[in-house]
């Protein structure tokens, strides 16, 4: 399995999240691409932290909603969603190769993300802009959700993948962060629930229920405190149990044309 | 000789130039960047209206002052102008792709080009970014400037460029636009300029004395009134001269690597 | 009856309709309070000239999202509408305050104002900055919606508006902009219904009915091609119809405490 | 003596300093007004929170640089400093309003400091933004500075402050944040330098001379790691010497006109 955490969410004079360590125990990190945090030179110095470790670098793109961390849902047309997704793309590609290195994948950010998972509408607006951009780009998003399967009908490669800190519906959809419990925060829990949608592809959902996940990709958060100690923990748990940890999406050189 | 124009300054609700005429008339096409205008979805549209052309398409790159339009001076570190350029030119980059174009050289905008163009801390932190970007990208610059001779100096192709009307001083810097008569609007003038800097190399200063210019390229601009009508003026005075345009860089078309 | 109609629209070098045109027409002006446009230097021009015609001036605040022009839709918790609306209503009336006038009157502007006039939650959020900035401020919304509705019940001055170049459905609602025939273009037909709007209190929906309309207030666009001349249709209409034009809320003056 | 010391410098998912515990330590917060920190849910709180504890409220107005926290110099047109400046005072005056409290001083942040500092015509921008806001608001600046003079010359209240924690030139600049010891951080050092600052009316400069400085306002910083700790052990000091802690602005309630 992929494990893959948020990283480049500093903002100037600001600093979120402790980038250095998240990215010692992740395979995928999903980089900040500048419209809900992620200022250019903590681009390049996050991406370059990446390479540095053989961390394959996703471009996380996001509604452009700096105040709001991207988290604050936003009525775009498809083609304004189409373009900002091109944008945010590009831009992470060029700090990328600079760095040496390529983006290797495109996960949507917050509001985005949740709305892309629950609506095909925008789902194919983000692929719209990936597949012009580049097909063989694969798209990481909630496993079994209808955006999901979305992008994979564009032709392009869907990923799925799932979250270990995260309470779960029974049908499979993740409960609000408004919702009491949404986030868990015990460290055994969550490694526990790490291991058993690992090696086990299924959830416990909030009523009690059984969840399916196919999910080649597991979520880590990097921006709560303790942040980087869960992850490891995480890691160091699903290692215990023999999953091999690795990235979904070929770690990507750039190769000048 | 080379005629290039502004294009792409457009901001959502907010319309500069007119863009389709511009890019009827030039061979190159400064188009913004986002950081002084142009949001992504006039940039999808303004790079694909120049791939329809044939015209080259340049990252006219800035400092972030979307209110200020770039004009102003801002005192940024030289690591952040690069990593600035890196993300504007990345981001252009992965809009021209997916019009199926490519971004074939960078320019400056406004308060940064005038401060790349005199102070070589400033261009080599531009010229910097190119080169990791991709050292076979030019950079257009003011021909004859200290900045121009910077970026030559680190191996990267060094375009030089003059302005057929902005008013000269006698030491071939460009006369500050906060003074009387900087900017020539009579279309006569601006056209005998023009074939002159095009055939002859050299432009009259203000004071009357022959400057002399090693430009392979004629910047036009695109948002003053009338701006269309006088490059087109201006095109038609050169070819009546003899004067054969051709854009300076490759029309690059996207090729996968 | 009272004429109001947006301005202080521009934003930088990008210039959005005729300021000084409308302001000679209307009674009210809705000045942009830099959320979706309006830099503080355009807004101190405008608030001078509207303070040098006569002209009251409303703070129009907007969600944050000035690439958008605050047309988007946006999920935001109550508490942040309220923030956002105190931070742009201050500083407006700061700016009123050095031109020698003051903001009398709000008015939400584009997604805010469809969401606050449909949706009481919003409304009332919006309300909350009203009544904790100074509670004898009247708020300009729809007339009949349930946004104003809810606005007079927090004790506020709620004051229905209605607009002339608007198709309305047989509920009272504005069509959406996004459905053909929305905008009404027609001059003779716009000032008709601004006549029947004025002297009769109401407007024929799209489906032929006769929709009641409670307004004291009659809005005109001031950012459409041609917009001064049809507002001074309109007015003109309005005056021969014997109909006594003037703003609804007192012409403010600041008065130092 | 008073302390003043920066708060509301948090921006949206962004934290930046411990608010709370430096308003219970200072007598004046120089809240930021959102151009380079303080989105208006964090500046609600912040001066609810400064209300709460009597501590007056400034308005820390920069020049509009998000990315940049307002430490960048920018080259703004005198009329543009001079709007953008009355923008923020009346934006943070609006949220004070909506606190139960008013602005009771201006101080600018950062770049638009220093060189308020260094060049009159700057001080002369800022101080008519004040002068047409209320003219009897302090503004606070680098005690010695020419810019002090230019605007007490304007007839304003001009308050010169002093850092304990700032190295000082032989002519009574501070040291640029470039050079190396520019900051002091020893809590000890920064304690005796406040007592001798607050008592003496003097400081010891970069090269071992005394400097004179004609101060009503004492600097603390918020935003290093320890601030508060320090800001407190500064207070300590100055009460063991006996040094009578008080705002030099009155503590103002808004009052309805």
């Amino acid at each position: 399995v992929d494990l893959n955490a948020d990283v480049g969410e500093s903002y100037g004079a600001w600093t979120l999240g402790d980038d250095e360590a998240v990215l010692d125990v992740v395979t995928s990190a999903n980089v900040a691409c500048g419209f809900h945090a992620g200022d250019p030179l903590t681009l390049l110095r996050t991406v370059t932290a990446a390479a540095a470790r053989g961390v394959v670098v996703g471009a996380q793109v996001s509604y452009p909603d700096l105040v709001g961390f991207g988290r604050r849902d936003m009525d775009l047309a498809p083609e304004q969603v189409t373009a900002d997704v091109l944008y945010q793309l590009g831009a992470l590609a060029g700090i990328a190769r600079a760095a040496g290195t390529a983006v290797a994948y495109l996960k949507p950010h917050g509001a985005l993300y949740s709305r892309a998972a629950r609506d095909r509408a925008t789902a194919a607006a983000v692929a719209e802009a990936v597949r012009r951009y580049d097909p063989a780009l694969p798209v990481l998003l909630l496993a079994g959700s209808p955006g999901l399967a979305a992008v994979a009908a564009t032709g392009l490669t869907a990923v799925g993948e799932c979250f270990a800190d995260r309470a779960y519906t029974a049908d499979g959809r993740l409960l609000s962060r408004r919702e009491p419990g949404a986030v868990l925060t015990d460290p055994d829990e969550v490694a526990a629930r790490a291991v058993r949608m690992a090696t086990g592809g299924e959830v416990v959902a909030v009523d009690g229920s059984v969840v399916r996940l196919d999910a080649r990709s597991l979520c880590l958060h990097g921006d709560t405190p303790g942040a980087a100690g869960l992850a490891r923990r995480v890691r160091a748990a699903l290692e215990a149990a023999g999953v091999r940890l690795a990235p979904f999406a070929p770690s990507a050189t750039f190769r000048r044309s």
